[in-house]
């Protein structure tokens, strides 16, 4: 078990960074794209708990933007081996003072790709 | 990469029970031992940030008992290849009524056993 081979961070780094913007953007198509697509998935999110990648899909395009406002802080990767990764990182937002999102997502290589299989985001006083 | 393996799903069944276990008995010695002793370890938990397993430590010998009302619900162990599974699952606490707590851990084959690489715990409104 190496945990941080370098090679498999930078590759995680890459995916989540393509992730990240695609949040931004509010990029649908990639985004389910980069959530495994199974019904074993899990995203708890700020306000709800979806079980599926059809009940995540079906979330987006009901939530709303994640917007340019937000900036994350003390963003950790880490790899286990060669096809697990954890992704922590905290965010902020502008139109939200005061508040600190935590957001924790399980990144394993499928055959097609790095994807996420499970993620947990929530949000909490600062 | 193998999903579910029975075998690999039967051991984080048991070291999960384990610690829940653990967590309702506030036994600090087994929650130690089955976080991973390492800088790279991540809770993020109910209102608190913590990097390090030395920090973990150190929260939760000020922390609040979990105690025997806590009641887990939706709890899903998916395992991805021999050495990873997440465990996520939602609680409800007797002395939170209204309240739904999620926990997601990604659990790793260590050399000397199943750890906890990463946690994250929130509460929202259920």
């Amino acid at each position: 078990m190496m945990v941080n081979d370098p090679s498999v961070v930078a590759e995680v780094a890459a995916v989540f960074a393509r992730y990240e913007a695609a949040l931004v953007a509010n990029d649908l198509a990639v985004l389910d794209e980069l959530f495994l697509d199974s019904e074993l998935t899990i995203r708890y999110g700020i306000a709800e708990n979806l079980y599926g990648s059809a009940a995540i899909r079906e979330f987006r395009r009901l939530r709303p933007l994640a917007g340019p406002g937000r900036h994350l802080v003390q963003t950790v990767i880490t790899s286990y081996g060669s096809d697990t990764a954890v992704v922590s990182t905290l965010f902020h937002n502008d139109s939200a003072p005061g508040k600190v999102g935590r957001q924790m997502q399980t990144w394993i290589r499928m055959p097609d790709g790095w994807r996420v299989a499970a993620a947990h985001v929530s949000v909490i006083d600062d």
